[in-house]
């Protein structure tokens, strides 16, 4: 699959997921403040791919100033880099993938800012490793979340937590991509995800272009699936985990964990370390970004209902660690107690 | 409010639900086919409406042969009778309300059928009187579940059980409009209810057209409101009620069921005699619609998915009567063991 997004000729190249399934179109961002709008309009979504977004984002803000007269005045940079971030890290709240990546920015910065040219170089070799990186990763979390499933399981995910939304494998579905690898012949069962709808466009398209069986659902149909035995497994990615392992991500997560709890399911959240947050210490301290009533009182430009009618449309949702099985990570597959788990990890970055 | 479905001048006249809330459009219906194919096609839709639809399309079938020269061969009336009866009840298999309907209408024919006028003349004022009964038992379904209700209760609805669904006042709807007559102050949340968005086009509307208070969520925010405690009741309408209270409804209203038990918060089922099915032991026995793939990978015309996408796409789901707190009739207010409860009804229909 052609990169999500990619750094081509000083510009950042995103593909416009919200045209998804129907039209593949890219989109150039040659300033940082178009990268910014892109995260938050969702032209690419998903808390991998949103850092990754960022970081380029950023990288792209520095490269902008090559030709400034006042790149080599400390103040006037610092003044931009801070600015930089803030258009940046200001346009989703939940995904902390978007601050880890800033953080690894900044680090950046701070180490090369007397240096403009130098500064300009290692931004965007930081933004093309932590690009790889999160591939990498994407890997081992497949390899580490394989051996949960059977060899004939169907598994039922919820959003996007694909390559799509990542730097090109994924996370849920990398575990999928793992198993259907290591030769296991897994289904997937596909919540659409109202109201954004990643799940009929996004999920259900990257697998059947992977040849990977998947049949779609709407999101309501999730209980009656389980009740009827048709899934061995829920995974789903996250958008941030505390250090507790509450875990925040796509609006109706939390039903599903209480559904699959209720069935005797297991439930899986498959993520990087770069989603784990140790500074938030349980899910009450995440917060929940609140999307336009738009998206709810419209179906892909369709009115259901009248425009003024009152909405609730929160973006996320927290799964309490206690409904949750197993937390698959490139390290290692996390069981309970998370937050002990959570604390011996290695790679963890503490900021 | 207009009558959802009603008699005028030889047809019947019906108001496409498909359309709300963006055009108020009346299909009048001359032929019983076209009626059957309005019930299929969800023009109406609804328990207790598909029962009134069907009532009046089998004696509008009847009145079709006014003037045809074999009305008063017994053997080709029998032959017709059923004919009509087989097109209007081939429609939809899970709402038990339609097989109810015709089974009325079959004893009035049974009792005319030596005389066509009157039977024709009689089985239309059988239809109007199963009309009235289903107002007056929305009625006085509202009187008795809306004791259930706090002062400043907030109840979380699924589909429409409303005013569209019945013969104009509602059996879920009906509960809250008798709750808001009663001078409560009561909020209603309603699920948008994927696929066919009843919630979102429906009972947002008819709501709103009462001034009672509404918010409009997706199917999967159910779980993160529940958690929130923003919803101090579940009520939800019923497709068919088995003798142990095993509950047919909407797609969805399992997983609800689910949510609620795990949350502590009451569960009630709100629905006239008409829905329960004393000759269906339990939720085994209740055929569950599967409905076509384009309900789910598009929207008026707006694909979500590919169109060949795999779907599953049952219409209905069952609730086991271990996860209802109550099942609200108009003769009175069900408790579990619901098997005895059901069997200690007067008014319970034996077939």
């Amino acid at each position: 699959m052609h990169p999500v997004i990619e750094w081509q000729d000083g510009a950042v190249v995103m593909l416009d997921q919200r045209l998804l399934p129907g039209e593949k179109k890219f989109i150039i961002h040659r300033r940082h403040q178009e990268v910014a709008r892109s995260i938050r309009d969702m032209v690419i979504r998903g808390a991998p791919a949103i850092g990754i977004a960022a970081a380029y984002g950023i990288a792209l803000g520095v490269a902008e100033l090559e030709h400034d007269p006042q790149r080599d005045r400390p103040e006037f940079l610092d003044a931009r880099f801070d600015a930089i971030v803030a258009a940046i890290t200001a346009t989703r709240p939940t995904a902390v993938n978007l601050f880890w990546a800033a953080a690894r920015m900044r680090e950046v910065y701070e180490r090369c800012r007397g240096d403009f040219p130098r500064l300009s170089r290692e931004l965007l070799a930081a933004a093309e490793a932590l690009d790889r990186e999160d591939y990498e990763s994407n890997r081992a979390i497949g390899r580490n979340g394989q051996v949960l499933l059977g060899e004939r399981d169907t598994v039922l995910t919820h959003c996007n937590a694909g390559a799509l939304a990542t730097a090109g494998y994924g996370t849920a579905l990398g575990v999928v991509r793992a198993a259907v690898e290591a030769g296991k012949r897994i289904r997937v069962i596909a919540g659409e995800t109202r109201p954004y709808l990643q799940g009929a466009r996004l999920t259900v398209w990257e697998l059947q272009e992977d040849g990977i069986p998947v049949t779609l659902i709407t999101d309501n149909m999730a209980g009656h699936v389980m009740q009827k035995r048709m899934a061995q497994a829920v995974i789903v990615g996250a958008d941030r985990i505390a250090a507790n392992g509450d875990t925040a991500n796509k609006i109706g997560t939390y039903a599903l964990a209480v559904l699959a709890r209720f069935h005797n399911i297991p439930f899986y959240v498959a993520a990087p370390l770069s989603t784990i947050d140790p500074g938030t210490a349980d899910g009450t301290g995440i917060p929940i970004e609140e999307r336009d009533r738009s998206e709810v009182t419209s179906f892909r430009g369709q009115a259901t209902a009248r425009p003024a009618t009152e909405v609730y449309n929160p973006a996320f949702d927290v799964t309490p660690a206690a409904l949750i099985t197993a937390i698959v990570t490139e390290e290692k597959v996390l069981r309970p107690p998370f937050a002990e788990a959570i604390a011996s990890l290695r790679g963890l970055r503490r900021r």
